[in-house]
């Protein structure tokens, strides 16, 4: 069923946010349910979800929000996996399909995976998408457009259930790809991880400068701290739990960039401009095949 | 003065990149100059600025362009600064303003100042502006439109030489702030220099990723470190002089930086959430600051 949108019965997803009530307006949109069942652990967000048409129903408890589903989208942050996974097992119908948006898919499918009842699929996604705000008001249905959506079922995975997770997300606008989940940490734990980590640990080096250094920090923001700021403004708490959940991967790679910090500031301290220059100048081609592949475009400062 | 545009007979740029050539664009449209004088080494970049008609005359001898100047910028690379200086000082003319655009102020200022004869005016200065391109060809007459320019002109210069030097930046769109050279050197280690040596080792450390780990790094770089390739985008040359010029103040706030990134890396070791999240949640401010201040806009990835 290449290239046709899937449709379900009940589609419920659960966490309302930024990337969930995204996917919540492009099923609205794109009329992939008969029923959009939206699930959030506070009043006023189910309020809000209700008022602004993205959901048939709001619901607060999961065991609830899934009950006939055919499709589950889990879009809360990493550490509430377990928890809602056990929640959910016992109430899910035969059939059903089990997706979820979370950044580290080995985890994701270690705690979703085991309380799954037999007959009920785990497709694992992972949509490169956000923007550095929160909540639903923040959603929209362009978000996912031209983005990748990197799936990684698990070995043995029925393949029917694998193309309509897949087919969801180019309804949504977005290009597949299929991964080896341990891969996907490695990979992600360098392209977004890593770079989340560093950004959050610079801006918060800079909090802690002499008041009068800290405010034209910000002020003269424009040299480059600006970019980390904007890279370490997603809410803490999500990128607590990605830390805490491809913890080996985020620390392999911190200690690769560590080690490569370490030659960088000895060659600085010793004022040897050809081992600078030798550290620096590798990192030109990379640049061109980001331009290259379309992942960015020419920009200035 | 203050509010109108200078007017000098001769003016001389010498460096014709993207800064300087986009200065003297700026120069060209706003009539700033009866005879703009553009010194560049190589002579296809002497062709090219005259095509472009962004100069009178285009010189390859540094002690012809400024002979008879009144204004004198100097957009070269900080490495070339001493020898420069050597090489004009004997032939500046009596009252002439010598500026430049380095990034690093108090080594500006030792390069500069002694070889120059007295009644010569040094003032120093510092544009916040750039793209990830150079040469004659990347410059625009925009580039410093709504940016900073500071200027840090040393304990006793005449008023009037920074005056007129300021007043050359505002008809450029700049606004003007005047710093001491080594608070300058301090706030810009830690607002760009900082910023660039850990973007430039990370995009460094993906390069020596293994080569399917690489190519998807590059693919899925819209996470977070496409943003990385983009402050890492400069020319190296460019960089490894800003490091070795302000290598004091780069190494103290490298320093620290990295204390910071020990500290969060225990905590993510020892699976220390509470740790993990009074480390990131540091951050929130500065980037309400960074937008209060208008330095950057919403954003999404």
């Amino acid at each position: 069923m290449s290239g046709s949108a899937p449709r379900f019965g009940r589609a419920a997803v659960i966490g309302t946010g930024l990337v969930g009530s995204s996917l919540l307006r492009v099923m609205r949109r794109e009329k992939l349910a008969d029923e959009l069942v939206g699930c959030a652990r506070r009043a006023e967000t189910r309020a809000r979800i209700l008022e602004l048409g993205i959901v048939d129903r709001a619901v607060e408890d999961p065991a609830e929000a899934v009950a006939g589903a055919d499709l589950i989208v889990v879009a809360i942050h990493l550490g509430g996996y377990a928890g809602l996974a056990e929640a959910i097992g016992p109430h899910l119908k035969a059939g059903a399909i089990v997706t979820d948006v979370g950044s580290a898919k080995q985890v994701a499918i270690a705690a979703l995976g085991p309380p799954l009842p037999d007959g009920v699929h785990l497709v694992p996604g992972h949509p490169i998408a956000g923007t550095e705000f929160s909540g639903p008001d923040a959603g929209f249905a362009e978000l996912f457009e031209d983005r990748w959506c990197i799936l990684t079922p698990p070995d043995g995975t029925d393949p029917a259930a694998v193309e309509t997770v897949a087919a969801l997300w180019r309804a949504a606008g977005s290009e597949i790809e299929i991964m080896d989940p341990l891969h996907h940490d490695l990979v992600l734990a360098m392209t977004s991880h890593l770079p989340h980590l560093i950004a959050y640990t610079i801006v918060g080096t800079a909090t802690e400068l002499e008041e009068d250094v800290q405010a034209e920090v910000v002020k003269f923001s424009a040299g480059g701290f600006r970019d980390f700021t904007r890279i370490a403004a997603t809410k803490p708490d999500f990128w607590r739990d990605v830390f805490l959940t491809n913890r080996e991967a985020v620390l392999e790679m911190l200690d690769r960039f560590t080690e490569d910090l370490s030659a960088l500031r000895r060659a600085v301290r010793r004022s040897d401009a050809d081992a600078i220059m030798a550290r620096l100048a590798r990192t030109q081609q990379v640049r061109k095949d980001v331009i290259a592949l379309g992942q960015d475009t020419e920009w200035r400062r």
